[in-house]
C-alpha cells in the first residue's frame, strides 16, 4: 500500500516533516489523545491547502504509524474522524484517499476595507460623546445585576424584555417624559431601527401602506419603512414643527412618525397647537403616531416638553432610546405600544428579533434603579449645554452672519447659511477634517418645501478634548 | 375668572387638598422649580386620571397661586409647559382649560399573563443548564473588556460585529470544529433564530423559493423561512440523517438547511457518504447549505465531528450560537458566510437588526480569549456526560425495554417507545409535572417517511439539584 506519497516521506522521527513538500506534520504535542487530535489537524490542514490533492492516496495506517513513531491505533482513528467529516473517504480495496470533492481553500481574499480617510472631527449627528460612557458605575450595576439575576434570566426569555426593566422604565418613563407606560405595555429592543422595522410590518401586515414621515429626517428610517412595503410621504417641516395639517389631505395615509420634543434634524419642537391637532386626527381617523423622542432628555433652557403619548396612549406608540443618552454600543431602546397592536407586534418580533441580551437590560435596570442614569444625564447636559454655549460664543465671534437654530435642546445645531453655498461650505469643511452633513443630506427627495441651506453640527459627538479645534476648524470654512 | 371649579378649592396652604374632589395637589416638595415641576405634575395627573374633565377651565394662575401659597410665576410657568405639552389650551378670552381632546386614562388593563401551571420539571430541549452560567468568570471577563474597549465600542458599531470578537472566533471555530473561518467571513448576530431570518431574506432576494429542511425540526425554524417567502420542503431522516439523495429529486429546491453533527430532535450525525453527497449536489447545482452546528461542541464518546463548512465554504453557511455553550440570554451567535453573500447579508441586516450589543460581544471575546469559555465547555461536558450516563443507567434499570438513542453528543435523548404509546406517556408525564415533548411535536407536516414513536428528554436544562427527581418522574411514567 505504501505509494509514491509516502516514499517521498523523508524523515520518521515525531515533530519531523513527513511527506517532503506535500505533508508537514508537526506531532510534537504530549501524547495520547492529544496525537490523534493534532494529526487529524495536520492532515486536514494539509487536504485544505492543497498540498494533498484530492484522490491522492494515503499511507497505510500501520505504516504512518511507523514513520510517525506513534500507535497504529491512533492513525486509524485520526483517518475514521477524517473520513467521518469528509476530509477523506475509505473504500474496500481503494485504501484512504483525499475524498474528490473537498475545495482547496484559496489564500483568504483580502477584503480590503474601503480606505476612506477617516476624518479628523466627526460633527455628523446621531452618536452622543461615546468617550463619556460612565464604564465603572456601569461596571458596578453590572456586578450588582448579574449577581442578582435569577438563573431564568440566562434562558431564552421573551420578546417584550426583561421584566425587571421593564418596571423601572415605565417610571422613568412616567415621571421624565410624562409617558404613560405600565411595564406591561412596554417593549425593549434592540435599537430604534429595530423596534421601527418591527412596527413598520405590523402596519403592513394591518393593511397600511404609507406613513407620513418629516420632509426632514433619516433616509435610513424611511429605507426601514421601505422595505416593510411603506411609502414614506413628506410632510412639511417649518418654524412649528411638522405641518400635521397636511395629514388631512393624504387620503391613503393613517400612520405618521414624527420627533415632537426637538424635529430631527431642524431642532424646532412641535407647536402646541399640532400637538394637538395630530392627536385629533389620529382619534379622529384611527390613526397612529409614532413618536420617536430619541433626544427628549436633553433639553437645556427649560422643563423637557413632556412626551406627546401621554395625550392619548391608544394612538400613539412611543419610541425612546438609550442610545443617545448612554451609548449606541449598548443597542437597548424601548417601545411603549397600545395595547391594540400589542398580541401583533410581540408575534412579529417573536420571529427573529426575540429579545436584547439580559444582562445588558439587568445591568441597566440595576443603573437606572440606584440613580445612576438621573446623574450619568446631569453630568451630560451640563457637558453639551457648555459645547452648545461655546458654539454659539464662537459663531457670534467669528460668523456673526451665521444664524444658530434648534438649540433648546439635543445634541446638534444648525447653521443657517447664506442662500447657494450649503454645498460649497460642506466640501470645504471636509478639506478641513469636518464630517459635517448639510441640511440637503436629510431632506426627503419629495419634500415639497423649499431648499433652506444649512449645516447640521452635532455637537455632542466629539470628545471634549477635539471640541475647541472641531469649533475652530469649523470656523475656517464658515462663510 | 374664578369659577366652579376653583370655588370649590378648599385649602389654600400648601400641600393641602384643592379643588375638594377634582384636584389633590401635593406640592411638598422644596421651592423653586421642584415647586414648579410638582404642580405640572400634579396636574398632568388630574387631567390624565379625568378628575379634571376636558373643558374644564382652570383657576387663574393668580387666584391658584394665593390658593397654594406660591409665586404666580411659578402657577404661569406650569401652565405654559402643559399647553405646550397639550394638556391645556390658553386663548385669549376664554382663559385656560383642559384640552378637549385628551383621553382620560382608563385603569391599567390588568393583562393576566396566562397562568400555565408551571412544570416541576422542564425537559423540553433547547436551553443548557442556565443555572450554570459562569457568573464570576463572566464578570471579570466583563470587567477586563470594558477597561480596554476602545471608545468608539460605545458608537453604532458595524452589522459584521465587533472586530475582537471575530477574531478570537476565527480563531476557536478552526481549532475546535474545523471550520474556515476568516475574521472579514464572521457575521455576529443575536441568535440562530435572527441569523435564519437574514439569510432567508436574503435567499428570498436571490430567487430562492423553497429551502429543504430536515423532516424533523422546530417549527420555530421553519416558521422564519416562511415569513421570509421561503416553503420548506423536509428530507426524511434515518439513522445516517437526513436523506439528502432526495435532493436531486427536489427540482426548485436550491438550498438546505441541516443539523449535520447531531440531527436535532433525532440525535443522529450526518453519514460520511451523506455530507460528501450534499457538498456535491451544492457545487453541482449552485446550491447553498445551511449548517446548523448548534451544540457541535458537546460530544462525548470521541472526538467531534467537525464542520461540513469546511468542505466547501463557498456553499456551506456555517451557523454557531452561544446559547447551547453558554446561555441562551447572552443573544449571541455567529454566522461564518461565503463571499458571495456577504454583500447582501450584510446590506440586510444593517436595516434592522444591525448589532448586537457591544459590551456583551466583547465580553465574550475576552471569555473566550482568556481560555474562560474552554474551561467552562470543559466543566459542561462532564456534567452532561454525567447526567446522560445517569438518564441510560436508570433506564436500563426501570425501563429496560426504552431504547435511547441519539446519545452520542448533545443535551438531549431521545427515548423510544413502543408503537402508539407516545401521546399517551406524554400526557402522563404533564401529570407528572414534567413538561415533555414526543417526537411528534418536532416533525415536519409534509413529513413522508413512517411516523416513530418517542420522547425527546433535554438532559440538559434541568440544574443539577433537580436533575434526580426529574429521572424518577420520567421513570413512572413510562410503559
Amino acid at each position: 500500500m505504501e505509494d509514491s506519497w509516502a516514499n517521498r516521506s523523508s524523515a520518521p522521527a515525531r515533530g519531523a516533516h513527513v511527506a517532503g513538500a506535500d505533508l508537514h506534520l508537526e506531532l510534537d504535542r504530549g501524547g495520547g489523545a492529544g496525537v490523534r487530535a493534532a494529526l487529524v489537524r495536520s492532515l486536514r490542514d494539509a487536504v485544505r491547502e492543497g498540498r494533498l490533492a484530492p484522490g491522492t492516496r494515503l499511507p497505510s495506517s500501520r505504516s504512518l504509524a511507523v514513520d510517525l513513531g506513534i500507535a497504529r491505533n491512533t492513525v486509524a482513528d485520526a483517518y475514521g474522524e477524517l473520513v467521518a467529516e469528509g476530509w477523506l473517504t475509505a473504500r474496500q480495496g481503494s485504501g484512504t484517499r483525499v475524498a474528490r470533492r473537498v475545495v482547496p481553500a484559496e489564500p483568504a481574499p483580502p477584503r480590503t476595507p474601503r480606505a476612506a480617510a477617516r476624518p479628523r472631527y466627526d460633527l455628523t449627528p446621531g452618536s452622543p460623546d461615546v468617550a463619556s460612557f460612565p464604564r465603572s458605575a456601569w461596571l458596578s450595576a453590572a456586578r450588582r445585576a448579574l449577581t442578582a439575576a435569577p438563573s431564568e434570566a440566562f434562558g431564552y426569555g421573551q420578546p417584550r424584555g426583561r421584566i425587571e426593566l421593564r418596571r423601572v422604565l415605565a417610571d422613568y418613563l412616567a415621571r421624565a417624559r410624562g409617558v404613560r407606560a405600565a411595564p406591561e405595555r412596554i417593549v425593549v429592543c434592540a435599537g430604534f431601527i429595530q423596534g421601527l422595522a418591527v412596527l413598520s410590518r405590523v402596519l403592513r401586515q394591518a393593511g397600511h401602506r404609507a406613513v407620513a414621515v418629516e420632509s426632514y429626517g433619516l433616509d435610513l428610517h424611511w429605507n426601514v419603512m421601505r422595505r416593510a412595503g411603506l411609502d414614506t410621504v413628506p410632510l412639511p417641516v417649518d418654524g412649528h414643527g411638522a405641518d400635521v395639517a397636511e395629514l388631512d389631505r393624504r387620503s391613503g395615509v393613517r400612520a405618521a412618525l414624527l420627533t415632537p420634543a426637538h424635529q430631527f434634524p431642524t431642532g424646532v419642537s412641535l407647536d402646541p397647537d399640532r400637538r394637538a391637532a395630530v392627536v385629533d386626527w389620529a382619534a379622529r381617523t384611527g390613526g397612529l403616531v409614532l413618536e420617536d423622542d430619541y433626544d427628549g432628555e436633553f433639553r437645556y433652557d427649560r422643563q423637557p416638553v413632556g412626551a406627546l403619548q401621554g395625550l392619548d396612549p391608544e394612538r400613539v406608540v412611543y419610541l425612546g432610546t438609550a442610545s443617545k443618552s448612554l451609548a449606541p454600543g449598548l443597542r437597548i431602546a424601548w417601545m411603549v405600544v397600545p395595547d391594540h397592536l400589542m398580541d401583533a407586534l410581540l408575534a412579529l418580533k417573536g420571529t427573529g428579533e426575540w429579545q436584547s441580551g439580559a444582562l445588558d437590560q439587568l445591568t441597566l435596570a440595576e443603573f437606572m434603579d440606584s440613580g445612576g442614569y438621573d446623574r450619568h444625564l446631569r453630568g451630560m447636559r451640563l457637558r453639551y449645554r457648555r459645547r452648545r454655549d461655546q458654539l454659539v460664543a464662537a459663531l457670534a465671534d467669528r460668523a456673526p452672519e451665521v444664524e444658530v437654530t434648534g438649540i433648546a435642546a439635543g445634541l446638534h445645531a444648525v447653521l443657517e447659511l447664506p442662500p447657494g453655498t450649503e454645498r460649497s461650505v460642506v466640501q470645504g469643511a471636509a478639506w478641513q477634517g469636518l464630517a459635517l452633513h448639510g441640511l440637503a443630506r436629510f431632506r426627503h427627495p419629495e419634500a415639497g418645501e423649499e431648499l433652506r441651506d444649512a449645516l447640521v453640527f452635532a455637537y455632542g459627538t466629539p470628545p471634549d478634548h477635539a471640541f475647541s479645534g472641531a469649533i475652530e476648524a469649523l470656523c475656517r470654512v464658515l462663510p
